[in-house]
């Protein structure tokens, strides 16, 4: 058996659920690539009392030990956030399926509810996107479409910024603005500029979350300390949301 | 203090971050009329070993005890799913911190990020929305607005269902595929019609969840058991959903 496990957004977000399946593992794996949280694998482990095996990229996509081992053990995938919210995760599923091996999903909780923190509302949020951090090969755009597909049904844009702990990389909210506002200039778009109203989030969901809102300019500068960071674009503000972000 | 927690979707998702919460609560309330779980409060209530009051949405919205007593001593707001995702609860977050109530939120699951269970990509989801339960009085349609924005940018609809728990009334899959054939037919769309493939949910997140696609004609005559329930209309699928789904 395979358990698709999240760890939620920050410390002791483990639920008892997941608690009670991870005490049944013979084997525990965490993915250490896609995202982060305020606590480290050695502090886990200790909770656990159990040791755990990191994962990086190719042993999470490509080399799949953990899931051969799942068909004659009990086998734990420990995730940041929720158990399927990153795409890898959810392919991780059905591969299990496809050769037949049991799963369970435990769930956890996700950026994709706390964003509700800002005040925005749930039901207002379009298509969430990614950022990745760019490099000389590598400057997708396809983050800047779902932001225009958004703002024509008048919904809030969720980016979220990529990270690379292993390699000790993440897209600032800042070098994020800096990269939607070259697109936009560079497409001769008018819907991401210097002036646009954004909100910035910083480790959402943990004790130290930070919420910021600003023009993108402003926001530019200011300090988000350390990740995962997301940043939104609201589509136009209702009564509410007006009232809430401003202060 | 107030602590908003989420008690996810099913028995025991609760967090070992709330559990530590909840011990220092002298309070523990429970909104039990926007949602409903695979436990019942007194499960609940001997889980915890203490007391839990539980609230209907006139004590939760009008009347506001649990919110005077937060600034005097600690209370905690038990809610079905995430802390955050029912407007209800944004808005309680809200309205204490206009009162300068402290709060904290506790996070998780929810059906926001469970839906990635049926294999269509969360990424690829637009706007979420509620099909309430009708009455003489009451036939709203502007889920039906949210479907024609979500297909406008190629997005999946996720609709929750309506439910009232206190009154053992709930819409279940069959009843609001009706509602959208009705809406679809009054408007003369063509965007839901009984060939429409959608996805039908049930207690997803939980031991007992099922999961079925099929055209909305077929899907109306399937018995999905006990709530909680949503129906999804999916976009355009792409390959890897297609390929899952027809599983």
């Amino acid at each position: 058996m395979l358990y698709l496990i999240g760890l939620g957004l920050g410390w002791k977000d483990l639920s008892m659920k997941a608690l009670e399946a991870l005490s049944e593992c013979q084997e525990v794996y965490l993915e250490t690539y896609t995202s982060a949280s305020d606590f480290t694998p050695l502090q886990l482990q200790k909770l656990l009392g159990k040791p755990i095996h990191q994962l990086d990229r190719k042993q999470t996509e490509e080399d799949l030990v953990f899931l051969e081992e799942a068909d004659v053990k009990n086998v734990a995938l420990l995730v940041y956030g929720d158990a399927l919210a990153a795409t890898t995760h959810q392919e991780i599923l059905q591969l299990a399926k496809k050769r037949d091996i049991k799963v369970k999903v435990i769930h956890a909780p996700s950026v994709f509810t706390a964003v509700a923190e800002t005040g925005l509302s749930l039901y207002r949020f379009g298509k969430v996107t990614s950022i990745p951090i760019p490099n000389e090969n590598y400057k997708p755009e396809s983050f800047f479409d779902v932001l225009l597909e958004n703002q024509k049904i008048n919904a809030h844009t969720l980016f979220l910024l990529d990270l690379k702990p292993n390699e000790g990389k993440f897209l600032t909210i800042g070098e994020a603005i800096k990269i939607l506002l070259d697109i936009n200039q560079k497409r001769n778009e008018n819907i991401f500029t210097g002036e646009t109203l954004v909100v910035g989030c910083a480790r959402l969901g943990t004790s130290e979350s930070t919420i910021k809102a600003a023009s993108a300019d402003e926001l530019s500068n200011v300090d988000f300390g350390k990740p995962p960071f997301c940043l939104i674009v609201p589509a136009k503000l209702n009564h509410k949301e007006e009232e809430y972000l401003s202060k």
